[in-house]
Protein backbone atom coordinates (compact mmCIF):
# COMPACT_ATOMS: atom_id res chain seq x y z
CA UNK A 1 0.00 0.00 0.00
CA UNK A 2 1.44 3.24 -0.74
CA UNK A 3 1.17 5.90 2.20
CA UNK A 4 1.56 9.51 0.87
CA UNK A 5 4.21 11.59 2.20
CA UNK A 6 3.25 14.20 4.47
CA UNK A 7 5.65 16.45 6.41
CA UNK A 8 5.29 16.15 10.11
CA UNK A 9 2.23 19.23 11.51
CA UNK A 10 4.80 20.54 13.97
CA UNK A 11 7.71 21.03 11.22
CA UNK A 12 4.90 23.05 9.34
CA UNK A 13 3.61 24.51 12.50
CA UNK A 14 7.35 26.12 13.12
CA UNK A 15 8.38 26.17 9.42
CA UNK A 16 7.66 28.29 6.18
CA UNK A 17 7.80 25.55 3.51
CA UNK A 18 9.95 26.71 0.55
CA UNK A 19 9.86 24.43 -1.86
CA UNK A 20 11.78 20.41 -2.79
CA UNK A 21 15.35 19.47 -3.78
CA UNK A 22 15.81 15.85 -5.57
CA UNK A 23 15.55 14.24 -2.02
CA UNK A 24 13.96 16.49 0.71
CA UNK A 25 11.89 19.40 1.62
CA UNK A 26 13.16 22.67 2.50
CA UNK A 27 11.55 24.60 5.46
CA UNK A 28 12.96 27.71 6.92
CA UNK A 29 12.02 28.38 10.78
CA UNK A 30 9.51 31.24 10.99
CA UNK A 31 11.67 32.98 13.78
CA UNK A 32 14.00 35.05 11.77
CA UNK A 33 16.16 36.00 15.14
CA UNK A 34 19.01 33.68 12.45
CA UNK A 35 18.61 31.35 9.41
CA UNK A 36 17.28 27.91 10.31
CA UNK A 37 16.85 25.83 7.57
CA UNK A 38 15.50 22.40 7.73
CA UNK A 39 15.74 19.45 5.78
CA UNK A 40 12.53 16.99 5.22
CA UNK A 41 13.95 13.58 3.29
CA UNK A 42 10.67 12.42 1.48
CA UNK A 43 11.79 9.08 2.52
CA UNK A 44 9.56 5.85 4.03
CA UNK A 45 7.65 6.72 7.22
CA UNK A 46 9.76 4.13 9.18
CA UNK A 47 13.15 5.52 8.21
CA UNK A 48 14.04 7.59 11.13
CA UNK A 49 17.73 7.50 11.77
CA UNK A 50 20.55 8.74 9.67
CA UNK A 51 21.90 5.40 9.56
CA UNK A 52 18.49 3.82 8.00
CA UNK A 53 18.98 5.68 4.62
CA UNK A 54 19.90 4.00 1.59
CA UNK A 55 23.60 5.00 0.71
CA UNK A 56 22.52 6.92 -2.72
CA UNK A 57 19.76 9.05 -0.73
CA UNK A 58 22.59 9.67 2.57
CA UNK A 59 24.80 10.83 -0.14
CA UNK A 60 22.01 13.40 -1.56
CA UNK A 61 20.87 14.18 1.89
CA UNK A 62 24.63 15.39 2.41
CA UNK A 63 24.69 17.07 -0.44
CA UNK A 64 21.69 18.76 -0.02
CA UNK A 65 23.22 19.62 3.76
CA UNK A 66 26.20 20.98 2.05
CA UNK A 67 24.24 23.53 -0.44
CA UNK A 68 22.75 24.83 2.71
CA UNK A 69 26.06 25.32 4.57
CA UNK A 70 27.68 26.59 1.26
CA UNK A 71 24.60 28.95 1.03
CA UNK A 72 24.31 30.42 5.11
CA UNK A 73 28.48 31.05 5.12
CA UNK A 74 28.78 32.40 1.44
CA UNK A 75 25.78 34.06 1.17
CA UNK A 76 24.80 35.41 4.78
CA UNK A 77 27.66 35.60 6.11
CA UNK A 78 27.11 33.11 8.81
CA UNK A 79 30.37 32.27 10.64
CA UNK A 80 29.62 28.68 12.11
CA UNK A 81 27.30 26.34 10.75
CA UNK A 82 25.30 23.85 13.25
CA UNK A 83 24.20 20.68 11.48
CA UNK A 84 21.76 17.79 13.56
CA UNK A 85 19.33 15.42 12.91
CA UNK A 86 17.73 15.40 16.87
CA UNK A 87 14.26 14.28 16.49
CA UNK A 88 13.25 13.81 20.20
CA UNK A 89 10.04 15.92 19.55
CA UNK A 90 9.39 15.36 16.31
CA UNK A 91 10.35 11.70 15.01
CA UNK A 92 10.22 12.04 11.42
CA UNK A 93 13.38 12.24 10.02
CA UNK A 94 14.94 15.97 9.57
CA UNK A 95 18.04 17.69 9.16
CA UNK A 96 18.80 21.05 10.96
CA UNK A 97 21.50 23.38 9.36
CA UNK A 98 21.29 26.76 10.96
CA UNK A 99 23.54 29.77 10.25
CA UNK A 100 25.06 31.06 13.26
CA UNK A 101 27.78 33.88 14.81
CA UNK A 102 28.83 35.88 17.64
CA UNK A 103 25.94 37.92 18.92
CA UNK A 104 23.03 35.80 17.25
CA UNK A 105 19.83 35.63 20.04
CA UNK A 106 21.37 31.95 21.35
CA UNK A 107 24.83 32.30 20.63
CA UNK A 108 27.03 30.49 21.56
CA UNK A 109 24.33 28.48 22.72
CA UNK A 110 22.30 25.82 20.66
CA UNK A 111 19.12 27.05 18.72
CA UNK A 112 16.97 23.99 19.96
CA UNK A 113 14.87 24.85 23.04
CA UNK A 114 17.06 28.37 23.30
CA UNK A 115 15.50 30.98 20.40
CA UNK A 116 13.40 33.56 21.62
CA UNK A 117 10.90 34.74 20.09
CA UNK A 118 11.88 36.89 17.24
CA UNK A 119 10.71 38.87 14.31
CA UNK A 120 8.97 37.14 11.43
CA UNK A 121 10.87 36.56 7.68
CA UNK A 122 9.29 39.10 5.20
CA UNK A 123 7.49 37.62 1.91
CA UNK A 124 10.26 39.43 -0.12
CA UNK A 125 12.45 37.70 2.14
CA UNK A 126 11.27 34.29 1.81
CA UNK A 127 11.51 34.76 -1.82
CA UNK A 128 15.02 35.71 -1.85
CA UNK A 129 16.02 32.44 -0.26
CA UNK A 130 13.83 30.47 -2.46
CA UNK A 131 15.26 32.50 -5.18
CA UNK A 132 18.82 32.49 -4.27
CA UNK A 133 18.46 28.64 -3.04
CA UNK A 134 17.18 27.47 -6.00
CA UNK A 135 20.10 28.59 -8.27
CA UNK A 136 22.47 26.78 -6.22
CA UNK A 137 20.51 22.93 -6.33
CA UNK A 138 17.26 23.02 -8.37
CA UNK A 139 14.42 23.30 -6.15
CA UNK A 140 10.86 22.66 -7.21
CA UNK B 1 55.03 22.59 7.06
CA UNK B 2 53.36 19.45 8.59
CA UNK B 3 51.58 20.78 11.70
CA UNK B 4 50.59 17.76 14.45
CA UNK B 5 47.29 16.76 15.15
CA UNK B 6 46.03 17.55 18.63
CA UNK B 7 42.71 17.25 19.93
CA UNK B 8 41.38 20.51 20.89
CA UNK B 9 42.01 20.52 25.11
CA UNK B 10 38.33 21.32 26.26
CA UNK B 11 36.88 18.03 24.48
CA UNK B 12 40.05 15.86 26.16
CA UNK B 13 39.09 17.67 29.43
CA UNK B 14 34.95 16.82 29.00
CA UNK B 15 35.71 13.08 27.13
CA UNK B 16 37.77 9.83 27.43
CA UNK B 17 39.51 8.91 24.77
CA UNK B 18 38.35 4.99 23.59
CA UNK B 19 40.74 4.84 20.62
CA UNK B 20 40.99 6.05 16.64
CA UNK B 21 39.09 5.02 13.45
CA UNK B 22 40.39 4.74 9.96
CA UNK B 23 39.40 8.57 10.37
CA UNK B 24 38.31 10.13 13.61
CA UNK B 25 39.97 9.72 17.19
CA UNK B 26 36.83 8.00 19.27
CA UNK B 27 35.65 10.16 22.32
CA UNK B 28 33.09 9.35 25.46
CA UNK B 29 31.65 11.99 27.74
CA UNK B 30 32.42 11.31 31.37
CA UNK B 31 29.00 12.28 32.31
CA UNK B 32 27.98 8.88 32.40
CA UNK B 33 23.83 10.15 32.43
CA UNK B 34 23.85 8.49 28.77
CA UNK B 35 25.93 7.62 26.36
CA UNK B 36 27.27 10.57 24.37
CA UNK B 37 30.09 9.83 21.89
CA UNK B 38 32.16 12.33 19.95
CA UNK B 39 34.54 11.88 16.84
CA UNK B 40 36.95 14.22 16.28
CA UNK B 41 38.25 13.36 12.27
CA UNK B 42 41.88 13.96 11.86
CA UNK B 43 42.03 16.38 9.34
CA UNK B 44 43.88 19.80 8.72
CA UNK B 45 42.74 22.79 11.06
CA UNK B 46 41.59 24.92 8.86
CA UNK B 47 38.40 22.16 8.01
CA UNK B 48 35.83 23.22 10.60
CA UNK B 49 32.48 22.42 8.92
CA UNK B 50 31.67 18.98 7.52
CA UNK B 51 31.42 20.69 3.41
CA UNK B 52 34.80 21.33 3.88
CA UNK B 53 35.69 17.82 4.36
CA UNK B 54 37.26 15.50 0.88
CA UNK B 55 34.32 13.49 -0.29
CA UNK B 56 36.35 10.16 0.55
CA UNK B 57 36.71 11.66 4.27
CA UNK B 58 33.04 12.48 4.64
CA UNK B 59 31.64 8.97 3.60
CA UNK B 60 34.51 7.72 6.24
CA UNK B 61 32.99 9.60 8.81
CA UNK B 62 29.42 8.81 8.09
CA UNK B 63 30.24 5.43 8.14
CA UNK B 64 31.91 5.81 11.67
CA UNK B 65 28.88 7.76 12.80
CA UNK B 66 26.69 4.89 11.35
CA UNK B 67 28.79 2.24 13.17
CA UNK B 68 28.00 4.18 16.71
CA UNK B 69 24.42 5.04 15.85
CA UNK B 70 23.76 1.31 15.10
CA UNK B 71 25.80 0.32 18.37
CA UNK B 72 24.23 2.82 20.76
CA UNK B 73 20.61 1.39 19.27
CA UNK B 74 20.93 -2.32 18.24
CA UNK B 75 23.31 -3.29 21.65
CA UNK B 76 22.75 -0.41 24.27
CA UNK B 77 18.53 -0.03 23.34
CA UNK B 78 18.63 3.63 22.64
CA UNK B 79 15.56 4.77 21.24
CA UNK B 80 16.44 7.78 19.50
CA UNK B 81 19.99 8.69 17.95
CA UNK B 82 20.92 12.67 18.14
CA UNK B 83 23.75 13.63 15.06
CA UNK B 84 25.05 17.01 15.29
CA UNK B 85 27.86 18.87 14.45
CA UNK B 86 28.06 22.49 15.99
CA UNK B 87 31.09 23.53 17.26
CA UNK B 88 30.33 27.10 18.53
CA UNK B 89 32.10 26.58 21.80
CA UNK B 90 35.09 24.22 20.20
CA UNK B 91 35.88 24.87 16.56
CA UNK B 92 37.87 21.59 16.05
CA UNK B 93 35.20 19.74 13.87
CA UNK B 94 33.78 17.28 16.14
CA UNK B 95 30.41 15.10 15.76
CA UNK B 96 28.03 14.30 18.79
CA UNK B 97 26.32 10.62 18.17
CA UNK B 98 23.95 10.19 21.41
CA UNK B 99 22.08 7.68 22.40
CA UNK B 100 18.84 8.89 23.99
CA UNK B 101 15.61 7.55 25.46
CA UNK B 102 12.43 8.55 27.32
CA UNK B 103 13.46 9.29 30.91
CA UNK B 104 17.12 10.19 30.40
CA UNK B 105 18.56 13.60 32.63
CA UNK B 106 17.82 15.85 29.34
CA UNK B 107 14.51 13.62 27.77
CA UNK B 108 13.20 15.53 25.38
CA UNK B 109 15.61 18.37 25.15
CA UNK B 110 19.21 18.29 23.34
CA UNK B 111 22.29 17.38 25.66
CA UNK B 112 24.39 20.59 24.99
CA UNK B 113 24.26 23.04 27.63
CA UNK B 114 21.08 20.85 29.41
CA UNK B 115 23.24 17.78 31.09
CA UNK B 116 22.54 17.97 34.45
CA UNK B 117 26.07 16.19 36.33
CA UNK B 118 26.22 12.62 36.82
CA UNK B 119 27.93 9.69 37.46
CA UNK B 120 31.17 8.55 36.04
CA UNK B 121 31.73 5.06 33.70
CA UNK B 122 33.98 2.73 35.58
CA UNK B 123 37.27 1.54 33.83
CA UNK B 124 35.14 -1.74 33.17
CA UNK B 125 32.32 0.51 31.07
CA UNK B 126 35.19 1.98 29.35
CA UNK B 127 36.54 -0.62 28.44
CA UNK B 128 33.55 -2.63 27.24
CA UNK B 129 32.41 0.49 25.33
CA UNK B 130 35.81 0.29 23.84
CA UNK B 131 35.75 -3.43 22.76
CA UNK B 132 32.66 -3.45 21.50
CA UNK B 133 33.32 -0.67 19.37
CA UNK B 134 36.38 -2.46 18.21
CA UNK B 135 34.41 -5.33 17.35
CA UNK B 136 32.21 -3.20 14.83
CA UNK B 137 34.71 -1.24 12.93
CA UNK B 138 38.73 -1.53 13.72
CA UNK B 139 40.21 0.77 16.64
CA UNK B 140 43.40 1.61 17.63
Amino acid sequence: MLVKFEIHPRLLEDCHRLGRFALSHLLLHRNAGLPWLILVPEVAQGVTELYQLQASDRRELDAEIDTLARYLQDSLGAQKINVAAIGNLVPQLHVHVVGRHPGDPCWPGVVWGNLPPGPSWTPEQLAEYAGALAKLRPLK
